[in-house]
């Protein structure tokens, strides 16, 4: 169960990190929208890992393939299918994983929950699960570019104690990706590509939070009690690995502030459209979208395979240590990057049919 | 759209804060559960206002029917209704509102979404809106206490900058409810209370963390990746009106640790059960609970209701002011208590019966 | 489970024969449809009980209540609820159903499923059941209509072995408004009043055929795969209390033909539409309406509570006899018009909605 | 949209009948259930055209490959991923298709829907789609067949007027499949193959009946409102390609008897079961599965594509004609009866899951 996600833009996804591959099946994408494999291609190359020193040296090549719902270059409304095969195989790696559960890794769970589970990797607890959201994620940032000229832009705003200065209204995509650690603060930059590579040569590892703003989300998006839009945000943030908490506009620093302080008072612009002065709001008032910018910040705690030895017990109970072998992945921040930005277009494009299918029709 | 949570425990919630009334359809319930009104009513006097002298003082009597689905005391397996009258008809109050939107409520973005709006209260947005949650939530509670002993129990643990000392590990129901402000360290509850009663008088509002615990949940609830146990909790918190943020375990401070001080270490236990010795991943790996508490915070931010003057436009976009009048409610904490309980069980039920399905039928 | 139809115009009906009461609770209504407690009460009334000699006796008033989600008239596109409170109290007349299962009740699988059963009646499976969705298919029928002009008449087609003849394309509601019966053939109409009522007096019963056009159907409605509308339709109609089987276009007798004489060859109508000069296909072709006729029928079996004396058993499996006590509903047929009236009004208006929010949106 | 089917066990379909492949996802699947790709081949083989003079000769090797879900031979839990590749190429076949609207194919309604469609062949709407039914029903079956020794046999019980006498109490996989027209009746078998083979030569196409036997269905499965299990095989039934008509138990033919003719009267077997004397309920009562055998009948209407000249328009509304080229398949209905098995199956084992995780819980 729980691989299905959204309500009218709706994804599953499959595969383990190894075996034949992993992907993705869209149900509900709108017709004749212009894709190819090499848009989503880029999306891809973005998650992925071995791209830099302060991330895995994995080599993953992550070639996608659409299989299905897209004919002559453009979307056909029925289910499209996109595959990305598993290259792999150093599966001797993970022998010592048949035996031994990896601390703050899912093993012990799987084997609680299923009696079984794929020791050959992370199973569906990989990073590499992420790989089917960001290829839907690709054709869901489309669609919201599109139709509503959505601009959606994540990137890493601290890691560990590191926390970078961004202006969310002007931050590009360009500065985003102008460094390997995906932050836009050069300085900041600079700084916690030292502490990730640093932090690499001590086999440990390091996390912090991903900030992403949405700009130009039409007004009336999310519905008022369970479906709220920050409800939804939250629930596709938290379902990405390694997330320990999520924030909208004020967040957590906001309870330190009064009524009056955190309120954001109306007024009426040149153009005559009804905005608000600040935006602690984080761009949604009772669940639905007001026009201003949405602004989310998501927790990624350090990554959980280090290369240290820690204590652990066997599948059958029994006391032992384990020490990641090969090179690991330091930090995932910025590969996390992609990953917030794909849920986010996600969440939005399924609200967005809804809101049409609803509202639009009358 | 957005009325249903839940998956095999399924809620339909309706009902305005001025209108007819409200409630829920719970579809999905076990049969042969024994509930009664009586029960029921426990928990909504808990979330009522007009408890206390720190909360609002709208007097709702909350008195809860339920319509269907109970046979002699016990659940039918068929679906309940549960209804609540609406009693508070002092829409006078209300007429400046037909006209001026009230800053950081749901005004606008209902008009911009529906077009429409009842603006007799808060329509859908209003705190009443979780009368059918809360009645919901009690018989989750039952049928989680009575298949597994599960205990949920969340208190105010953060009022503004006064944080509370509180042991998840052993804090009672009791301890919760011994004071106005459930907060279970009293040395802290006095300075809340006195803190809430002073904003009052100012008539402005404040906010802060509700913390949960639940214990004794069994091991294997959760999906693997889009439905994880944390990204429906989160989803269920953040769908509560005023929350700007949620953490689970570490949370936010999580991403100041490396690795080798965040992950969970295993051990055997005497009883020969695996455990971890930390909780720092807060009772949930990979999305699946492990056994450990499942511990998680939620951010309120001030009552936007407040009596003090404020910038704001009409309808029609005409810049104007607003002050709220007669008394308002200066902090949600105390009420939000039983609701964050509720979306807890509801959550934690919808997954024991979707564990059971998919992994006890073979 | 199972409470709940649909997928962005959703319902979820609650209540038994016996208790506080019936209702439906909607999700996902457009905003701002004018709907009035007069108009559901129309539709709710042609199906109830106690109208003429031929239906039961039962006298139910089936007064209903909008307790949210509608505003001045208007809806506000948030959930609305409708409740019918139970009137109807001689459970004596079930005293003896509560130790004997009645042949052909769903009293001994409601005893196998759930271990217990509300034997005051039918449960959830009384026809009762149907106001719910009679009264949210009033609403349906609203919007289809404003919408698209879309109408839909149902009418009784064939009580045993009377079939009547109907123009699907011309027949009115008036028409079949205009007898007891609702068979718009008045020869026919007479010889099946007649054939009732002998059947009444006989302590029997009877089944048959209606049958259901649904005209100006915009061309597009339905999904190519699994939720075609002829699928969702079907499982609309075989949802309700006493079907057994359900037919489109050609229906079982289209199995006769050959390829080249069923197929609906296509032409373009003078105002330059491509049309069909047949209609076998019943206005549905690859799940998707095309723009022709909806035209459907539904077999519903000799309603199973009879006056006659028959075999049975009791709860624990001891062998008796079981005779119903009091007047009983000979024939369903003329009730079941407004229901199969309703399930289409629900299935059209969802898929309405789902196209419009998939394929509308670019 | 609707490309899923299920709601503890489901299914995702994608692939059209030109392009990369088709195939399936299934989400929910129970953990540990011994599974391969030869077992899942057997199905696939018996849906394949090509097999002999009385189908399609159209080549399709159909070789399945498990892309995720199982390791080493047994399922995880997780999501199962299954891929055929489409080898056909012949799509020059396919030019005037282009064009013009094959009569009775989904070809203008797709063009109506979406504005787009996959020319070469049939899309969605292609036979094709069901590959990915069928190797999910697979593993329906095995799961079904391994927790209550469910027995599923589908068989086809008439073609055009040509009716078979089966037993459906006694008829085996074997006798089925002991003739190319899948009818367990060898005299009215002959006939029929002798009708199809005929029929080919006259460039036409013919259809029929399908009926099908689930025995051994534990007591307790389906729902009592809109999931009745009759109205969720009705759904899957008819939303199989060229479908027309959908029976249970005594079906349309029922609507003929008097009440205290097709009621079911009760009795306790010698191992003190309560059982029913006759079962023209189909197995079924209230929607909840009594432990009878379930009998349906489902009607296909003649193949669309014909060799035989018809009136058609093109996609500009410009009428001509158009006969299909190359030799097409004359009848459907040998290859629909695994079809037809495996969305039996799916239904049952969706509403296995669905009665453990509500009832059996507590």
């Amino acid at each position: 169960m729980g691989n299905i996600f959204g309500h009218l833009f709706r994804i599953t996804t499959f595969g383990e990190s190894h075996g034949g591959g992993v992907g993705v099946v869209i149900d509900g994408c709108p017709p004749r929208i212009e894709i190819s494999e090499t848009e989503i291609q880029l999306e891809l190359d973005r998650r992925r890992p071995g791209q830099s020193k302060i991330t895995t040296p994995r080599q993953e090549s992550d070639t996608c393939e659409i299989i299905s719902g897209v004919f002559e270059g453009k979307t056909l409304g029925t289910s499209i299918a996109i595959l990305v095969r598993n290259k792999d195989a150093r599966s001797q790696d993970y022998d010592e994983m048949a035996l031994k559960y990896r601390p703050s890794h899912a093993d012990a769970t799987y084997d609680a929950k299923y009696g079984i589970r794929n020791w050959k990797g992370g199973g569906r607890s990989s990073a590499r699960e992420t790989i089917g959201r960001v290829a839907a994620g690709a054709i869901a940032k489309k669609i919201l570019q599109q139709v509503a000229g959505v601009e959606i832009v994540a990137y890493v705003k601290r890691i560990k104690d590191l926390e970078a200065i961004i202006n969310p209204e002007t931050v590009t995509l360009e500065e985003v990706e102008s460094n390997i650690v995906r932050c836009p603060d050069q300085d900041a930059a600079q700084k916690m590509i030292d502490l990730i590579d640093q932090t690499r040569r001590e086999k440990d590892s390091i996390g912090g939070v991903v900030e992403c703003v949405m700009r130009n989300v039409p007004k009336g998006l999310g519905e008022p009690v369970f479906d709220k839009l920050e409800a939804d945000l939250a629930k596709g943030m938290m379902s990405l690995p390694a997330t320990k908490g999520f924030e909208i506009g004020s967040g957590f620093a906001g309870t330190l502030l009064t009524g009056s302080e955190h309120n954001d008072e109306f007024y009426t612009d040149e153009a005559g459209n009804i905005r608000t002065v600040t935006n602690l709001s984080g761009g949604i008032q009772g669940g639905i979208s007001n026009g201003e910018n949405i602004i989310i910040r998501v927790a990624f705690k350090p990554t959980a395979t280090i290369g240290k030895e820690q204590q652990t017990v066997t599948q059958t109970g029994e006391e032992t240590t384990l020490a990641a072998k090969g090179r690991h992945d330091p930090c995932v921040l910025p590969r996390a990057v992609p990953m917030v930005e794909a849920m986010a277009a996600l969440v939005l494009c399924d609200h967005l049919l809804r809101h049409h299918g609803q509202c639009k029709t009358v």
